[in-house]
């Protein structure tokens, strides 16, 4: 083994994380070394922090370090538009085009009949609760175009029918089977102008 | 801001690793959130052991978790042939062309006149002290061929001049500018076979 234990060790967490081989980990380990120890130790605490005090906001299961994350507590957002994520991460992309002035529901998952996930194994029951206290509601759906993307955009609309809700999707400015964390805002834009309506 | 505090202190921290953009820092850290919580702490708790742990080896200054390196107590090694660099890191690029037979005595600097940087701010005396317990040293210099580089190796020529030391430097199979580090193994190897001796 070329590397000490300890340096070892780090190499192999470095690894873990996305887009990260071997060599750029075993740079990142060592860059590490030459960091002041206060700098490491203060990185060390806050990923255990981070961990610890994030969590699913009460409201609409965005991450947050409060109870109701700052999106679903800001008055100047129209709590009537709801626009419907599979995670977390969709939200920070979205927040990063600056135009949508609604709020989130994000369902931490897709419904998949073949991998046993159902309605409600995700934030959909929720979502529901939502809805019911909402006068005009509108959901905006921006769930990946693959089938169980499209299986839960079905299900709510199903679920919705005959209510007073008014379902849109986000238009196909999206390519078909891309990611929307990785979608430039100009696209994203264009996708939630041109949204279309799907309830009748 | 569209993260969390805590979110935004590691995406920052993430930042300050070699090749780590704005992007990666931020998927980085999001993929961090989604990590097992044991995971998480294990990798802080490693970054900040890996810190404390990691010293100069007494004998070379090499990195190592013990007081001397495996590299200096290796019995199987060639005490008398000696591969001067600038930074443990090099050690680590040397090791893996796994023929290099010598020890090492890391430098940790280059001389250099116009920052200030002399004989004694770098460990050149501790090679001097290891050379002179030898009875037949070989160094070979193996540093950055600019005018850091080359002021320290004319500095080990001149110093060690009517000393029974063979000095070689690699040979120029190293393109000139590059960081050792970056170099293919089979490029170091060849500087290896075909270094150069400068004694008389």
């Amino acid at each position: 083994m070329i590397y000490p234990k300890k340096l070892e060790e780090i190499i192999e967490y470095y690894k873990k994380l996305p887009g990260i081989g071997e060599k750029s980990a075993e740079r990142m380990a060592l860059s590490t070394l030459d960091m002041p120890t206060e700098q490491v130790e203060n990185f060390s605490t806050s990923l255990v922090e981070a961990k610890n005090i994030l969590r699913p906001c009460r409201i609409c299961g965005h991450i947050t370090d409060k109870e109701v994350c700052d999106i679903c507590s800001d008055e100047g957002r129209d709590k009537n538009i709801i626009c419907v994520l599979e995670d977390y991460k969709s939200v920070f992309t979205f927040e990063k085009t600056g135009n949508f002035k609604g709020v989130y529901h994000v369902l931490n998952g897709l419904i998949s009949p073949t991998e046993g996930v159902g309605y409600d194994d995700i934030n959909l029951p929720s979502l529901l609760d939502r809805i019911e206290k909402l006068e005009n509601p509108e959901l905006i759906l921006a769930l990946k175009s693959n089938i169980e993307g499209e299986t839960t955009t079905l299900f709510i609309k199903k679920i919705l029918e005959g209510k007073n809700v008014v379902i849109s999707r986000l238009s196909y400015g999206i390519p078909i089977g891309a990611d929307i964390d990785y979608m430039d805002t100009v696209t994203l834009d264009k996708a939630l102008d041109d949204r279309k309506q799907i309830s009748e």
